[in-house]
C-alpha cells in the first residue's frame, strides 16, 4: 500500500555537533537500505527547505510508523502521512 | 525538472449536470495522454477526499503552467506546486 | 486495518428539500449495513456539530476510498483521514 | 460520557534523558490501569507521529480533566478535547 | 455540568427575509426558555459581531447536542463546544 | 463592563522549580482576592488544557490590562481578551 | 474608551447593484456623523483593500456594538474588534 | 517606492460569460499601460495559478490603492501589499 | 505617509535581566522622541497583551524600516506592517 | 527560469554574538557574487521585518536547492519558494 510523506527536519541549534552529523550518515544508510528493500519507493528533496517528499509502499500503518518512529532523525522531524489509493485516471 | 502538484477539485453545485460529466471525461483522456508522453510521472488519489498528488516531469514553469490552466476540471480546482530537487540519499 | 475518519457535513442551502432527506435515509441505511459487515467500528457524533468521528476496520486505502466516496453524502462533507497504528499501552 | 482526546507529545529536547524514559515507563503504567478500569476506552497510535487518539468514559469534564493531567507526560503534551455524543446512525 | 459554546451566524444572503426573521423570533424564545429552566446559564453578545458566548449547564453532550441542534438558527451558524471543569482557584 | 478572557499558560522547562511553584500560589492570592472584589466574576477550567476562560467586570480596557499584566503569571500565558455586549435574547 | 476596529467588506455578488450603492451612499453619511460626534475619531483605508482600520472613542462595549451593528453594510463585513489601553510610553 | 502585491484571482463562477472576458481584455490593457507608465515594474505568473506577483513603483499608498482598485478585475481578487524597503545587500 | 504597525514583544526567558529592563527604558525614550519628531503619531497597548498598535507617519518604507529595525526590542518583537490610504468617508 | 523566494531570519539567541556577525557578512559577500553572476535578480527588504523577497533565475530546482542551501544563514531562515511563469499580460 501507498503512503505518501512529507518530512521537515528541524535540526538542533548545534546542527553541526558530531551527534548530528552521525545520525545522518546512519539516517542515509538505512534510506538506501529501505529503498533497496522496495519499501522507501520516492525520495525527493523540497527544493529550498531541508525537507522531503516520499512515497512509502508497505503492507500496513503498523510498518509504516515503525520504519518512521525508527529514523535517526525522527525525534527532529515534524511528518504528514496521507494515505494514497488508485486514481481512476492513472495508467499505472 | 519535477514538480509535486496537490489537485483538490470542488466540483459545481450541479456536480450532477451533463457539462460536468463531460469535462471529467476529457481530463481523464487528457491526463493519459500526458501519461504516455511521460510528463504526468505519477497520479495517486488521496483517500477519502477528491484530490490528487502527481509528479510532473516537464521542460519548466510555463510548460508546467500550460499543462495545469488547460486542464478541463483547472476552474474547479485549488492546487499547490513544489519544486522537487535530486536527494542526496535517493538512490534513484 | 483502522482508519480514523472526521466527517464534517455541509448541507446545501436547501438543506430541507426532498431530495437531501432522501440522501439522509440512504446513508444511515448504508452506515448501518457497514457497521453490520464490521467495516464502520464505531461512529460518534461531535457534540454541537453536525459532523462525525469514525474508525473504521478494512482491507486498504482503496477500499476505505470506495466506502467514503459511494456514500450518498460525500459530495456534500469534507473528510480528513488518519491512519491509526498498535499503541504500545494499548490492551487491545 | 465519551471524550474524543487527541495527545501530541513534544519530548524535551534530551528526550534519551533517564527522568523521560521515567516517565514513559509510569505513563504505560497508569494508561494500562484506566484501560482495566474501564475509563480508557480505546488508545491507537497515529501513524507517523508521537501522539495518540483516545476515547474515554468518564463521569464527567472534572474527572477527566484529573486523568489527563496527571497523566507524567502531560507537560509534554498538547491535548484537544471533544466531547462525543450518541449517533443517529449508530448500532451500539 | 458546564460548557463554554461560541456560535457565529451565518445569515443566509436574503437575511431580511421573512423566514430568518421568523426564525430569530422563534430563537430567542427557546432561548430564553432555556435559561429559565437553568439550563441556558449565560448568554453574552460579542461586541462588533454576529455571535454569542454562552455557558450551559446540562447532564451530558447528548443533552448539549440536542438543544444546540434545535436551535432555529442552528444551520446558519458555526459552533465551538469547549467542556469547562472545576478550577482549583475559583472560589464558586 | 464584561470582558470574556482566555488565558493559556505554558510553565517554563523547569515547571516543578520553587520559583515556578511560588508563582502559582501568589496567582490564586490574587484570583481569589478579585473574585471577592467582584471583578473576577467567573474562572473556570477548560478540560485537558492547563488554560482557563474567565469574565471580568471592570471599569475599562485600562483597569482589565492592569490587572491581568500584574497577574504572576502574566509572563508565561498567552491571552486572548473578547469585548462582550448585552444580548437581546439574555433574561440578565 | 478606545477601540481598535478593522472592518473587511465583501460586496454582494451583483455589487454594481442599486441597492448596494445606496447602502454605501448611506455608510458614508453615518460615518461622517459619528465622526463629527467625536465617536470615530479615526478612518483609514487600508491600500489595496476594501477594508478599514478605524479607531472609535465611545461609552462601552454596548455603544459600539450598537453603532458597528447598524452601519448599512455590516451584514457584508468580517469585523475584528480589539480594546486599546494607555500606553506607557505615549506622551498623548 | 517599491510594492509587492499579490492577487489571485477568484472567478465568477459563469467564468465564460461575455462580461469576465470583457473585463480580462480591459485588464490587460490597462496592466500594459501602466507597464509603459514605469508604475508596473514586474508582473509575474505563479505557475499553476490564476494568480500574479507584481512589482509596483509609485508615489505613495494612496496611488497604489487607486491603481489597485481600479482594475476590472479587482472585485474578483484577494490582494496582498507588502512594502519594500532597500535591502543593505542588494547591488541595484 | 501612514504606516499601521502592530508590535507583539516576546521576552526573553530572563525578562527581569537588568539587560532586558535598560532595553526598555531605551525602548521609551527613542518612543516619545519619535512622537515629539511628529513620526510616531499614535501609539497604544492591546489590552491583555504585551503588544501595541502604532501609526506612524514617515517619508517612505525606508524610513519606516530604519525606524523600526533600530529600536531596541527590535529583536524581541514580531511586527505588522499595514500601508494606509486615505478613506472617501473620513473628515480628516 | 524564474523563482520568487521569501527568506524570513530567525536570529539566534545571541545575535550579537561574533558568529553570527560573521555570517552575515559572508552572506552579503555571497549575495552580491550571485548578483552580479545574474543568477540573483531581485533582492528587496520587507519593510519591518528580518526578511526579504528576492527573484532568481537559474538553471532548474536543483540549482536553486543548492544556492539557499549553502547560504551562510540557510539554518536560522524560514523560506518559501514560488515558480514564476510568464504573464500573458508582460511586456518582459
Amino acid at each position: 500500500m501507498l503512503y505518501h510523506v512529507r518530512m521537515d527536519v528541524h535540526p538542533p541549534v548545534d546542527h553541526r555537533s558530531v551527534d548530528f552529523e552521525q545520525l545522518k550518515v546512519e539516517e542515509k544508510r538505512i534510506a538506501q537500505e529501505l529503498q533497496r528493500d522496495g519499501k522507501w519507493l520516492h525520495l525527493w528533496r523540497i527544493a529550498g527547505h531541508y525537507a522531503n517528499v516520499s512515497i512509502f509502499d508497505v503492507a500496513d500503518h503498523d510498518e509504516l510508523h515503525r520504519i518512521l518512529t525508527s529514523l535517526p532523525l525522527f525525534p527532529f522531524m515534524s511528518i504528514d502521512v496521507t494515505p494514497l489509493a488508485q486514481h481512476p485516471s492513472s495508467l499505472r
